[in-house]
């Protein structure tokens, strides 16, 4: 992704895509005898064009790959295998799974290791609510060997009962029951796909790629139906990072904080959808590909699911009486979207990102948490034998629930109507009727402010009444209004560690849930560029403390939603979908409602049956 | 509504009907010879048991007939007639809307009155946007006449041009073009209905209807599939209170603070909902009935709209690659939730409210907004004309979308797992660490709160970290975990008037996000029993002064949404849905997640074709 930034095409209806990325240079992030390289290779000529070796705090995203030998480490280490036997378990189904191990205030610089955590397999393919609490084996990733290895404590690992989530292994009685449903598109579906560029009612976009951002949609644009153009909205959009604090102080237990997408990855951690559970009958699916760690293709099957969805919502209605001569008249559209999926599933958690395009004009964000609870082995059984803090919510024998957080930061690259954008803080403020002019003693009303620099757009929400405006302040509407997206936030969720605490300092970047910096290449990863054991001095917090200026410039918009997770036992053994989501939605973008002339949907005849 | 509590059924799945309301006692509130009546009769020997006259301050809610005919008393009224020849329209065109006076600080009984807008309905169907801005009528209901009457102004009129929302006055081009869906659920609809009882999946819910709250239900409880029978959730729950408060303190327009449910009657307001167009193909409808004003039966047909909610979301998925021996499971599991709509159109406004249903146990409740926006006629037709505050959004020519809020208030009675509950924050507080026990130095931990009295629980959310929590203190999971149902709210919304500003201090109970009361039958209406002019001595703010006992009690929970509104030309000249939200969901309710064994759906075969 590192690219001159395209123009868009404003060729629509004729030639309704828009120009391909034109991949002039390539970046790449190599390990290469124990250093971190940064590559840039020109494509045309092939060759590299520059080679430096980075020497800052930090180490590149983990591959699968060594993941993968780490975990298979412990099987040959004696120390380990006693372990096992010790506590009588058969070491063919134990599986050792990679946990990142944080910086906590180390001075010198540290080796590139990983931590390992062990789960018991048999009679269940839950493994992670079973683990072998109390072993932690630390391994060096460069000499691929266990260097540290510890065995606190013999804590009772989780019966297998109950914990299984494979419908082939449930028991009767099933449900609850739900009666089949099939879907009729006699037309097909509604969007076309032109390799990654998919076209749907007024939408535009391109569906990338990214090892580590995962699902990348770019070059989204929408067409205006009264102005007879197609117009653009977004540049670019990603999940950033992906901040996972838990909550346990305790030794086995301090350095899970995660950042999902810098530490593993979220597109080289998304995985094969299946049809009918993850994507309803009429989706499609797209696969993914990658560099994996010598460079060959890996490919992950069905990575991306694109649907219509029909939820049943409406998409505008009104009822009048009260037209002379007209007893009743009641007009009412039937709402659809599209839907971009994906599911990154990191360990344990399963993450399912939906971007989700409306005809008029909004592009939702919906993000779901399902997958498994990170457990913790404990001794109780009961809450009543708890006397100090547990860090979790007590789920079942032997299992506790642990605490933690979930931060998900977009990088969004609005380009509204135009490159050159400003942001503006639409306060709704108090006014006090003090004159007697009006029987009323008060009203709110709107005191714009647009953000001169990136201070001015550091938002912590919740305090104030605003309306946060992306607007392009050189296009105006016919009454001359600013043409405009604006940002519906989820409900807040802020960050409860302390500022100056090691994983808050490298996760500074969840300090405001709003962040306003000009577009700079170098600037994609809300958590740094090298975030495994990273020290925090490379996120958004550290570079827009230049204060740039933000004013009617081509600027990104930085929203982070959130997510204080209590465990509770209904989240056991498997997590029902919990959602959030936030929305950006056109504001003076359009002269009117955009889709005041789509037509009421045409019955679906039944093809003639026998039967 | 004003029996006494009846138990819930446990007879499932034998007898899956909760026993209906008993009807003993029924509430009249009439007005007859210039007073307000409040009449208890017993239906079973048919007499009067109480006829108590009303004379606190506020009447009761409006009669649509007696709204209808003080709409009409204009077209005789020579003074408006003359202002409506002045600005050279067809009378005959005009319609008059009618809007409740307020209540603005005047001391002595105020009589029974009304206002009327009057609108220009020529070649539009959209009367709304086309004020006949200036003219004031006041009507005084019990003379049926009009007492008052001003012309203000000469503003223009806006024109019709693009204001139409019904398509057949559309003209081409059409769109944005949606294919073709169709539905085909060839077991028929997962629920069933008897009489008003909804059977789905493993709930069980009465759908009622009220002429002030519109949709009640009530007697909902969810089948337990592990301890074999039904628990109760929620005994009663519907929209108390709906307050509406525009922002423009001028002569014409400071009085507009609606109370939608006591002024107008929420569910007298409800309208009849369009298959394919309101509900998808697959809904099916209920009518609802109420007492007219001459206590005559009124019939509103399809008034509520019944459907299985296929959105394509993920009920609960995950894909393990870690299992030794097996190289990847996926499980996934669509979610599949019941939806029951109403929408309710006060005058320009409509409103979508769906209870949605999920499997997992969770309640979601929807709020669409949409319908035409309140607007103003006045001189600009450009932003750069308007040179002191418009008090609103210029939308187009002549046209200023008024700011305003909306804020609904719902009742709801839980009773989790049986009658007596408490009420728990369980706040999330930060640690710190200081005794390097720890790498870190911080985390955050559950510090959990129950509310001995109303002012302990007594919430305005946003400063915080909690989840707030209704509990059952004498049901216990296995683990020791109190059975609860926990409230996820909405984006935080606060009023912004002053506390003492008239329609604040009537609005008072929107002054808190949660409010928890001890259940009292009299203790139905948020904003007061007699809403209309009322002066805010009969709110829920009121009530709770009391600061009852509520631990461990039959307690009532209280949340208010809302939505600031400052409108933009795309809910122009029709609003496309804004949409908001929040949930009740299980907490530690169940062992487990309640929705493990759900088998996946079968695949629908096609019916055997000719062609």
């Amino acid at each position: 992704m590192n690219q001159t930034k395209p123009p868009f095409s404003h060729g629509y209806p004729q030639t309704p895509k828009p120009k391909h990325f034109f991949l002039a240079e390539l970046s790449v992030i190599a390990r290469y005898k124990r250093q971190t390289l940064e590559i840039t290779v020109d494509l045309s000529t092939r060759s590299i064009v520059s080679n430096n070796v980075y020497n800052g705090h930090g180490y590149p995203i983990l591959s699968n790959a060594e993941q993968d030998r780490a975990g298979e480490l412990p099987h040959e280490y004696k120390p380990f295998v006693e372990s096992v036997r010790k506590r009588g378990l058969n070491l063919s189904q134990v599986s050792c799974s990679y946990f990142t191990v944080g910086w906590f205030g180390e001075v010198k610089k540290t080796k590139r290791t990983l931590k390992l955590q062990c789960f018991y397999t048999n009679e269940t393919a839950n493994l992670f609510v079973r683990a072998l609490e109390g072993i932690t084996i630390v391994v060096d990733l460069e000499e691929m060997k266990i260097v540290e290895y510890y065995d606190r404590a013999n804590i009772p690992i989780p019966k297998a009962d109950d914990t299984e989530f494979r419908a082939l292994n449930q028991k009767p009685p099933f449900g609850p029951k739900l009666n089949r449903f099939g879907i009729n598109q006699p037309d097909g579906p509604g969007f076309k796909i032109d390799g990654r560029v998919v076209s749907w009612a007024n939408w535009v976009f391109h569906v990338g790629f990214d090892i580590r951002a995962g699902p990348v949609i770019s070059l989204a644009s929408i067409y205006d139906m009264e102005k007879h153009k197609r117009r653009q909205v977004l540049y670019r959009g990603y999940v950033s990072e992906f901040f996972v604090p838990y909550m346990d102080p305790t030794a086995d237990w301090y350095f899970k904080s995660y950042f999902d997408s810098g530490d593993y990855g979220f597109g080289q951690s998304q995985v094969s959808l299946k049809p009918g559970g993850d994507c309803p009958e009429n989706a499609v699916f797209l696969d993914a590909y990658y560099a994996g760690e010598t460079g060959t293709t890996e490919k992950t099957s069905n990575a991306f699911c694109i649907f219509e969805k029909h939820a049943g919502d409406i998409m505008w209605r009104h009822t009048e009486f009260e037209v002379p001569g007209i007893e009743e008249i009641t007009e009412a559209r039937p709402d659809v979207s599209l839907i971009v999926r994906t599911v990154s599933t990191v360990g344990n958690y399963d993450y399912i990102i939906d971007w989700e395009f409306k005809p008029s004009g909004s592009i939702k964000f919906g993000v779901g948490l399902t997958g498994i609870l990170a457990i913790k082995g404990a001794t109780y059984t009961h809450v009543d034998q708890i006397k100090e803090d547990a860090y979790g919510t007590l789920l079942s024998d032997h299992t506790l629930g642990v605490y933690h957080d979930h931060y998900l930061t977009y990088h969004l690259d609005l380009d509204v109507d135009g490159v050159s954008n400003s942001f503006v803080k639409s306060n709704l403020e108090t006014v006090k009727v003090t004159d007697n002019s009006s029987p009323r003693k008060s009203y709110w009303t709107v005191v714009s402010e647009t953000a001169k620099t990136e201070s001015d757009a550091k938002i912590k929400l919740g305090s104030k009444a605003a309306e946060l405006v992306v607007v392009n302040p050189s296009k105006k509407t016919k009454p001359g209004n600013e043409v405009g997206y604006r940002l519906l936030p989820a409900p807040v969720t802020h960050p409860l560690l302390l500022t100056d605490d090691y994983p808050q300092i490298r996760g500074a970047f969840t300090n405001n849930d709003v962040w306003v910096t000009p577009y700079n290449k170098s600037e994609k990863w809300a958590g740094g560029l090298h975030v495994d054991q990273s020290r925090g001095d490379d996120t958004l917090a550290v570079w827009s403390l230049k204060n740039r200026e933000i004013e009617n410039k081509d600027i990104v918009l930085w929203y982070t939603i959130g997510f204080h997770h209590v465990p509770s036992q209904e989240d056991f053994p498997i997590m029902p979908t919990l959602s959030g989501g936030f929305e950006l939605r056109p504001t003076n973008f359009f002269e009117r409602n955009p889709v005041l002339k789509t037509l009421p949907p045409k019955q679906v005849q039944w093809p003639n049956c026998t039967t």
